[in-house]
């Protein structure tokens, strides 16, 4: 006998810098032991439009290279190069963004994170320093 | 006592331009309501492959950033520098396609879209003026 | 009356080069089909951060113009580029990975994937010539 189970977690950020890279695997698996889910899915999104959440290495000098070639592709300066930018200054954010995605899908098999070796989900900040939220949410049985 | 509910729906688009972008975050919300679903998960995809469904801000002057930098990322011009476009002229589209994406996945909670501040669910087309498609799906409880 | 079902499955691939993109579609039928799910979702994802699964095109000119775009906004050469690229060589291919997604989320209505016209699903490799998988996951009823 099965039952229908779901899970909404918040998480809160607030990165020292405009941009930062943050490792939330730890909070997600936790949630889905909280949700007693064993077989189901389990999307993890930024709640903001400025922000990303994706999966790929933790490792130092990818991060920095992931940071260096999204302001290549997007780049912050000069900020009136955007039309979004009237009393904003993040049009840049919103473009990085998009590259990097909002959310991720992940499988919940035998109640744990389906992953691959070096799979680990990310919080993306492109417009921080100020309080800013990831929504988990967890649907199975 | 729980049941389970699913629900299916098309919405149509026909965008005079060939590049367009239309917030169709009330067409969702409708589909949540009529699907009766309290928690879930709602896909929201385009069916074709040269548009997309990604969420951003509804805020003009984005919007015009957004087509700008994806026309610079994967030009229209020179249309015979793609190899697809044989009988074609679309092959930035498919290009633009990847970088916005082609679908989002919403939590539901308690009856509704389960969104951050800002959060609007947006059609991109980048190959219009003939009738197109996105698929609502929903499932949950 | 209905039942839960869900399914879990993984695709092998080994490309012959360091980039391939192959037509996966045939192999996540079958997977609905064994599933039995008539209503649900099936994720389709990378389970490696060197490769994607993204939805498109199977046309052999629109495959050839992708990878000279991708090769185009995030260059192989010169591998010294990148920091991650201490004992690697492969941290073009994690940003290639994030422009075509880690992963898809297609709709199953009355048994199969509810797919547009030209909706194939392809598996996007960036560091081949090993071992890597797909992970297939249905949930449903």
């Amino acid at each position: 006998m099965s039952t229908r189970q779901s899970l909404r977690k918040e998480l809160w950020f607030k990165t020292p810098e405009r941009r930062g890279y943050i490792n939330i695997t730890p909070e997600v698996e936790k949630a889905v032991a909280e949700s007693g889910v064993m077989e189901g899915l389990c999307l993890v999104n930024a709640m903001h439009i400025t922000a990303s959440v994706y999966i790929n290495d933790d490792e130092k000098g990818l991060i920095s290279d992931y940071d260096k070639w999204l302001e290549k592709l997007a780049p912050h300066e000069p900020v009136s190069g955007y039309k979004h930018n009237s009393g904003e200054d993040n049009a840049d954010a919103h473009m990085k963004r998009q590259i990097m995605g909002r959310e991720v899908v992940v499988a919940i098999t035998e109640g744990r994170l389906d992953f691959g070796p070096w799979e680990r989900i990310f919080y993306g900040e492109f417009d921080g320093r100020r309080r800013k939220r990831v929504l988990i949410k967890i649907i199975g049985e």
